[in-house]
């Protein structure tokens, strides 16, 4: 892949620093757990939030729109239908603090310490879609015309599977249409070492639940002649993976495209090796699909992963119950060529064989999201490419992410664009798990790429937009 | 079995019944839960108020012992040493009301409706040994001298296996002498038809907890190639039984005595049939064993229950963690002839051999009681039996019942005598389940029965006290 030269940071509004950092620190703050029902209020508030501050650095039509669940903001600098549009999605919605015991700063508190700003959020994804609005404000302020269209769309409901998104955004196609959007949300190699992600694991998220029962029944008088549900759901689950870790619905793997040698070469040669991935997973042990590096089996290959799991007495002791019902969250990552709707297709057919008579079993999906690829010789990657050589000094690795980004294969079926994951994350910021943190050079540095992405394809003519137009 | 003639009960003081059931109502307004620390407090209160009532009725030597948890409440009445003594023993703790949304009524509130009261602990098991205190202050306050000793030995901590009355007992071995004892909590086989319960299953209950990754990590970072403990849980769980639905665990069925032929046909003639025993558990299909009804399934064979399973995300909706720890709750119920200490070792080296080298299982005891059996033909059992027919007008059928009850077995190790086991219960109480409620005309006619009985073992000499003696 292009090999990119360094080049020398350009001196950035240093002055303006400490002004930045507190108004991450103030969006931050905002409890905006989009999966809670008790915290609708606070996504409310942050939307209102982002709203004024996208007048304040300078942008037009600010808006917020409401949807059945949590609203979108909607802000845009056009200069002129001459030149190319940029798309800037982010997320200001964030994952639950759950185990919050496990925290041990406050999560919603935005403290600084050294070179981290901790906070629910502060890398998934609010520090890392902010670095573009303060570019934009560097830009507009600078006084320099843009030769660039600029539109910015943030959701308050990734983290819940963008439920409203998709008709948000087939209800504003023109409104939205863009050549390029632009998404950091996805993790950098190191501090040290940008990495440009060319390709998402699908998802297919969905709740299983087993009813018995009735009502709770005494294990003592009622145990061994009545199915216990949580039993049921345990021997369930247990036969979704075979004894060699690959999962046993059939056809799962069918439709699976497998990754061409040269590829797998250069993930090889490049992505994180088993040694690395384990410490940044603070495992002693991998796990997994034989044939494949454990990079692979979470970039190449699909995953299922339990993400909860309840049932029963949940308090210390012992209480002696057959309990009515059972339940697991199950979590798929899809592999190319994978189909979300399929996917849930074969499995209900294999749930429907698994379940034994005496219970009953019903699965409600939660989230489809389809795998996406955009090519590292797409034009915007390579301009990605050169400005995270501006910004951080060092060229960029290409890779795959093992997450999934269901609004890329949203702008890709409705808006007909390519996304470029221009990920400002580190593998070890705990994005999802207690004591989350923002790696602030990566914030200042990300500022600088954005400023110089927003230059590069500002100097693209809209004939050199995509590579095969 | 022996047939037992019916006798017409005597006449009961009936002035006294709305006097005994605001005593009882009283009593069941205790939230004494054994299992969950935050009720300490109402435990000791309810043992308080027991000593005091106890006072009330006119027993002596009335004391509250203080253990490491929860206290034990002694009284007693001691009339010659000539004459054969009784220990009367009930618990007065409960178990947990999760899920607390499923009460119809307030758990703790004593709300009498027709024929029922409700409360957590009004069946399990306030209400039946209540029936006990109130026979003893009718025979106290009748003037008409015993020719029996009582001692009465309230426990705080049965719903929790009794951690500490094995040494309470040890400790007042002198002062808990009797001949034999006496225990109300169990079932008769319905309103109509009471029944003598002669053997017991034991029990072993434990902790076993997976732990996986070091903390939470993000499932589509890491899905694939960090085994999920909440996997490897199910595996291991699903293990636990074999396909036709018995226990896997190797030599788990060793020990287990096979009932003689004639007690199977006893059983089978007088126990319920599966139509019955799914009645009663509101289930529509039975489970388990082959070559067993479902009667025999729960009283002549072991079982396990998992009774609560958790880790993961518990909250609405999804969050993309592998988390760090599962645990589930099991209950083994033992069969005649089976070791808790035996199973228990079976039981680790299974689990040794069943966890991934990924994980760590661990598994925390928290109860074993061994199996309990006393002959329909005790001299005691007998005298019991003739008290039924006195307080209900029937005899009793002789049943086993599937549950524990540990206290039996530390009354035949540490003070050599049987229990009766005259149980005033209903299958369909709720015992342990939401809705929990004590059928009233059982209330009574159980003082009646144990007014009996007291007088029956009075008129026993000492030498006739056993069979075998």
């Amino acid at each position: 892949m292009n090999a990119v030269e360094q080049v020398r940071p350009e001196p950035e509004a240093a002055a303006a620093r400490p002004r930045f950092l507190r108004q991450l620190q103030q969006l931050v703050a905002f409890a905006s757990i989009s999966t809670e029902p008790q915290h609708a209020g606070a996504v409310r508030a942050c939307a209102a939030w982002l709203a004024q501050h996208l007048r304040s650095v300078g942008l037009d039509g600010v808006r917020v729109y409401v949807t059945p669940r949590h609203p979108v903001v909607y802000a845009e600098k056009l200069v002129s239908p001459a030149h190319p549009t940029l798309l800037i999605y982010g997320h200001y919605d964030v994952q639950p603090v759950d185990p919050a015991a496990a925290w041990t700063v406050p999560p919603f508190g935005g403290l600084v310490r050294g070179d981290r700003l901790y906070g629910r959020g502060a890398s998934d994804d609010k520090g890392q879609f902010f670095t573009h609005l303060k570019a934009l404000e560097i830009l507009l302020q600078a006084g320099s015309p843009l030769s660039l269209n600029v539109k910015v769309l943030l959701e308050g409901e990734e983290e819940i599977g963008s439920p409203n998104l998709g008709a948000f955004i087939r209800r504003h196609r023109r409104q939205l249409r863009a050549d390029w959007a632009v998404l950091s949300d996805t993790n950098m190699r190191s501090a040290q070492q940008p990495a440009l992600t060319y390709g998402l694991r699908g998802s297919l998220s969905a709740e299983l639940a087993v009813q018995g029962p009735k009502a709770e029944l005494h294990s003592g008088i009622f145990g061994g002649a009545v199915l216990n549900p949580l039993q049921a759901l345990s021997e369930i689950l247990a036969q979704l993976h075979d004894p060699a870790g690959r999962i046993a619905i059939p056809g799962f793997y069918d439709a699976v495209r497998p990754a061409p040698a040269a590829e797998r070469a250069y993930l090889r040669r490049t992505g994180p090796s088993d040694a690395q991935l384990l410490r940044e997973a603070q495992a002693e042990q991998g796990w997994g699909e034989a044939g494949y590096s454990l990079y692979e089996r979470t970039v190449l290959r699909p995953s299922l992963s339990i993400t909860g799991l309840s049932g029963g007495y949940q308090g210390v002791g012992i209480q002696a119950i057959i309990p009515p019902q059972a339940s697991a969250k199950l979590s798929f990552r899809l592999a190319p060529g994978q189909d979300p709707l399929v996917v849930e297709q074969q499995l209900r057919r294999y749930l429907a064989q698994l379940t034994p008579p005496q219970v009953q079993a019903t699965l409600t999906t939660q989230l489809r999201a389809r795998p996406y690829a955009v090519a590292p010789q797409h034009p915007a990657m390579q301009a990605a490419a050169r400005a995270y050589a501006v910004g951080f000094g060092r060229a960029p690795v290409w890779q795959r992410s093992g997450g999934t980004i269901s609004v890329v294969t949203l702008f890709e079926e409705e808006l007909g664009i390519p996304t470029v994951l221009m990920g400002f994350g580190l593998p070890a910021d705990h994005k999802h798990g207690p004591d989350e943190f923002l790696h602030l050079p990566n914030f200042w540095r990300g500022i600088q790429t954005s400023l110089a992405f927003m230059r590069e394809l500002g100097q693209m003519g809209v004939g050199q937009l995509a590579e095969n137009e």
